[in-house]
Formats: C-alpha cells, structure tokens, sequence
C-alpha cells in the first residue's frame, strides 16, 4: 500500500493521508505545479523547492513530441532532463492530442494525430503511453483514456467509459511487462455528466485495481455546478485507502470546496496562466497587477504572503515590469502565484490536523472571492 | 577623492582599485550588468546578488518614460523601487534618446524627442537630466553628452564636441545646486575618431573636473581596431587618479583587451541580449545552443563556471527550453552570460593582485574565439 489514510475530518470529508513513492513521500492533499514541457512556465526546478513544491506534474504528449524519447531516455528519464530529484505525475497525453494536435482519428486501438509543432504523425495505444511513462520514469503515471468533451451525448458518453476501461485493462498489463522503476498507476473514471455512467466507469476502474484513481473528463467546459455533481457522483464508489485525483482543477475556492469532498490531489496550469496575465492571485481574491491603481503601491501582492516575490517586490515594481513587457514581471507573478496554491495546500493540511477545517473552509470561502478584486480600476 | 587606485599593473596599463559610493565600495576594474527598465531582462535584484554582482546600470531615458519621475520618487528614489541596495550607476538618456526615439531635434538648449513608446513629446536639458537622475538617486550618474554618430565628419565631432563640453558645464553647475544624495558625476569625452578632437575633449572635460571620467562615442558602430584607436587617444589625457569608464563595451575578449589599457568600467547589454538569443558564454568562445549538438549533451554550459545554471541543467535541457518557447531557457542562459561577464571580472583583478594580469591576457586571447563555437553545427 502506497498510501496511508492518517484522518478523516469529522464535519467535511476532508481527509489527510501519506502517498509514499518512489521519489519521497507526500503529505495529502497536495497541489501539483504544471510543467507541460519539463518546466513550469518560468520557473526552474531550483525555484520550486525553494517554495516548497514536493512534486511537479509533467505531460507526456509534450515530451514524447519534444525533446523526444530518445533525449529523455539518453538523460535516464525526466528527474535526471529537468534536474528534479522530487516526485513527478505524468498526464496520459490523451487530454493533450484532443485540445492541441490535429487531424486526430480515434479507435479502439488507441488514437492518431498530428503533431502541432511539425504536423508529424503519431499513434498512442494505451501500450504505446505506458512505455513512454516509463521511459520518462515519473513516480505516478497515468494511462491512456478516451475523456468525454462537454457537452456529451449519453451514447459518447457510453462509448468514452467502455473504451476508458478497455484501455485501462491493456495499459495495467502493458505497465506489469515494463521495468520496474516504482511508479504508481493511476485509473482513471469518466462518465461525463451521468450519474450511472459514473458509477458504473468507477466501479469497473476499482475493479480492475490501481494505485489511485483520478476523476477525469472535468474541467472540459462544464459549469463549476456540474463539477461538484460529478464529484458526488463518482466519490462514493471510490475506495477509502486509495489516493483520489481531482485532474486539472481548479481556482483556489473550488480546490477548498474539493478538499471538503475527500479530494486528495490537484494539478491546474491557472497559478502560471494567469500570472503570465498579470493576475495575482491573494487571500481575497485575485488581483490584475496591470490595473493603474496598483501604478504606486508600496505593498507585496499579497500582505498574508511570506514568498520570495511578497518578501521583496512591491505591486507598483511588478506594474512596471509587465507594463514594460519584461519577461522578469511575469515570472515573479507566476513564482508568485504557484506559492500561493502550494500555501494553500499547506494550510488546508495545518486545519485538518487540527480538526478545524469546516471553519477553515467556512472563513476561505467568506473572504474570497472569485471575480477579479478591481475589474474596474 | 571616491577612488583609490591600489595598483598598476607592470606589464600592462591594467589598475586595481577602490571605487566609494553611496551604496558601498567597488573593486575595479567591474563590470555592470544592464538593468534598462530597472530590471537585467529575466532578471531580479536577487539573482544579481546571487551572481555577486555589486552594481547594476539603468536607463535613465526608459525609466523617465516608464515609469516616470512621479512613481520613482514616490518610492523614494530607484534603489527603492527595484529593491537593490548595492550600487546603481544611470546612463544620461541621451545614446536612448538617438537610437530609439522618433522625430528628434538637438540644439545648444538640449534634445527634444517623442517617445519611442507613446509618441508624447519631451526635452531633456542637461539641467534636466541631472534633476532626473537625482530623483531617480544612482550613486553615479551621467551628464548628458552629444554622442557622435559612425562615421562622422570633422564638422560634426567638432560640434560634439563644443556641445558636450558646454553641457558638462552646465550639467556639472545644474548637479550643484540639487539636494547632496552623494552621488558622483561623470564627466563623458567624445571626439569620434579624430586624436586632436579626442584629447581636446579629455583635456575640456578634465578641466572642468569630474568624479570620473567616460569614454563616449564607442560602441556606436565603428570597427573594433577603431574603438580601441578612440581609447588611445584618449587615456594619455585622463587623470590617474580617476576611474574610468569606457561606454558600452564590450565582448569578452574586448573587455580583457580595454582593461589592459587601464579601463576600470564596463558596461554591456550583450550577455543578456545574447542570452534571449540563445548564445551562452564560455572561455573558448560563445555557443549557440539550439544548435542541434546540443540536444543529448548532458554538460553544463561552461564546464568551468560555478554559477546556479551551470551547476543544475545540462546543455541539452536548455536546448530544449529555448526550442520550447520556454521563457525559463532564455532567464537561465542570460543569468548564465552575467555570471559569466561578473565572474571574468573577479578573475580580471585576481590577476591584477597576483602581477599576473599579463599573462592572464595572453592565456585568455588565446582560448577564447570571437566567432561562434559551432556555426556549422
């Protein structure tokens, strides 16, 4: 067992754990920074544990087209290419071929696209992915599945959850035959918005047994409502000592509603996307730094916040750095941001030890808010 | 008397000395990382610190437009708003004010202009930019100067001439009557390429007495043989006991050239301009490192430098960053190339200490190649 339960919070389903793997230990809930291309956006490996990141979520569709396999294999995998001696998520990719490549044609052999970097051909079989995850040598790694887009017909919908757990059988096979280098195989549960579908993708995801089990085909456009509901659906078929994944969510409020659910990891590109913007995110909500108000304002970002760019940088200077299209403004904002959700996630973990996290997520939830603090300014 | 000259060199004109300041002391001969609009581009006042940089040069004509006097001296002067407590020296505006603004006018009275960002209109007086840069509050600072262009007729460098002495007048009797910050004033001596225009200048501009001396209109197209003709004709007519300071020089190997002439300061964009651009400095000679050589070499950047970059990523994961689109490659090969220019002055005045400067000079030219490394590759 690769995980230990330590709490169940006795007002929410909030939970803290221990997920052991091969590249250290995390404490549950943990939030995972996104580096689509062996880096979050602006950031090095070197910065992010300064602020304390013990894990880093990398998407095997990027690598495998650049650098290539062969690179990564040449370096002996990912931690080794990006110098990250801490625990990495590989995605599947499939989310990636859908959103970004082209001319995809999927069957139940797996999927064909085009590159969009040089318009390269390619196939991913779930047999294909997992090789490629074990190449890269990622601690948790995640097989091929068919996710349901938004909106989505019962009968694709149907269709989704039967190739998922095809796949998901042919990758959990595929993944005994290859070296073993400790990683963690995650299922993964689809069935769009349909309560049954849900149940029934999550009880035959358990079924076949894996090391943890992630909700997909959320955060593909569906309203925030409709999120929370496949949560509900899908929790209750989850089992209790298994990590649970959350995939791609979410701002900061909807990570603290998650974690009341029994959520136990997070990944979300929104900490470096909107810092690139020039959002910041605080305690209260977020604030676009572009705004003229901030044009003088001797004050951090964030005056609750104890990071690198909070210690040293007022608003005014990070102003004038995106103002003036300096690439410096958008990582210190993104450095930033990313502290900001690894913050969160360590405060969230103090209040479930403590036995205070009703009343944690009770005050969050009251002080933040979602819309930009000064659209107007 | 802010400078103490420790040594001369014995086999070269090279000098060891001490230069005071606000801000503190600084070893010469330096080298001064460009931060234009109050930031080395990708970089923060930290990483400066990190590299052991003591000094950082800004613009004072990106600063006066963005942010504006108003935002500087609401912080309390730019050390303030950049968060950097070590030195600054301000260059005057006015190399800015003819390479990058639009629609300019020069006469006796000062240079009027439109802003290269906005198109609004200004003047900068030499009474002007003296003000500016006291509000902006450098540790030295820049009179503005009539920047000869390449090539330039007699007429003109004579005009130069006459116009920068008349402006060192008035800059020198403007920075009088402004609040004491203990700042030091330049003075900057032009003559294009004529020696009688050149000593001319240095024997008007040292007349009217400076706490350093700048050789101006290099660097502003002329070959390199050139350059160092302009220094030549220069340096008989500068005090010893003076820094000196030659504008926006250069590559390496002409950096350990200058400072064998006796040049105690050096400024340049190239590191990081280089740096966006994927070159990286070594002691052979830069390489370009999205050529595809690079893509399995697991070396660092140089395999002698001791900086953060070099001792964490490989050449190939920089490769790979840069060809990414990553902003995180060109941040880290641009730290790199400052590191490098900072550290090439470290070693510059060991050499110096240890009267081994000569042979220090020989040894460099002769590893160190101007032309990329790998052109071909």
């Amino acid at each position: 067992m690769n995980f230990q339960l330590l709490k169940t919070d006795h007002k929410t389903k909030a939970r803290l754990g221990i997920l052991t793997t091969a590249h250290g230990k995390l404490e549950t809930p943990f939030f995972m920074p996104v580096g689509t291309n062996a880096t979050v956006k602006g950031l090095s490996s070197l910065d992010l544990k300064e602020m304390g990141s013990g894990i880093v979520l990398s998407n095997t569709y990027h690598l495998y087209l650049r650098p290539g396999m062969e690179v990564i294999k040449h370096y002996g995998g990912l931690h080794e290419f990006m110098n990250w001696d801490r625990v990495i998520l590989t995605d599947s990719g499939g989310y990636q071929v859908f959103s970004l490549s082209k001319l995809r044609k999927m069957s139940d052999q797996g999927v064909e696209f085009q590159s969009h970097i040089d318009g390269s051909r390619h196939l991913f079989t779930p047999e294909k992915v997992m090789e490629i995850e074990n190449v890269l040598g990622s601690d948790m790694i995640m097989p091929l599945d068919d996710c349901a887009p938004f909106p989505c017909d019962r009968e694709m919908a149907e269709e989704s959850v039967r190739r998922t757990t095809q796949w998901a059988m042919r990758s959990k096979e595929a993944f005994a035959g290859l070296p073993d280098r400790g990683q963690l195989l995650f299922g993964i549960i689809q069935g769009s918005t349909y309560a049954d579908l849900r149940e029934l993708s999550a009880r035959q995801i358990t079924g076949i047994g894996f090391s943890g089990y992630a909700i997909g085909g959320v955060s593909v456009g569906e309203s925030v409502p409709l999120m929370f509901t496949a949560i509900d659906q899908t929790m209750p078929y989850l089992p209790e000592n298994y990590p649970r994944y959350l995939m791609g969510i979410g701002l900061p409020d909807q990570i603290v509603r998650a974690v009341g659910e029994g959520i136990d990891m997070f990944d979300t590109v929104i900490p470096t996307r909107y810092g690139r913007h020039g959002s910041a995110f605080t305690r209260k909500g977020r604030i676009i730094i572009l705004n003229a108000e901030f044009t003088k304002d001797l004050r951090p970002l964030d005056e609750q916040c104890g990071c690198q760019v909070c210690q040293n940088f007022s608003r005014g200077y990070l102003r004038h750095l995106i103002k003036a299209g300096e690439i410096l403004g958008l990582r210190l904002v993104s450095y930033h941001n990313v502290h900001f959700y690894i913050q969160l996630l360590v405060d969230i973990r103090k209040a479930i030890k403590a036995g205070s996290f009703a009343e944690f997520q009770k005050d969050f939830l009251a002080a933040y808010r979602n819309e930009p603090l000064n659209t107007d300014g």
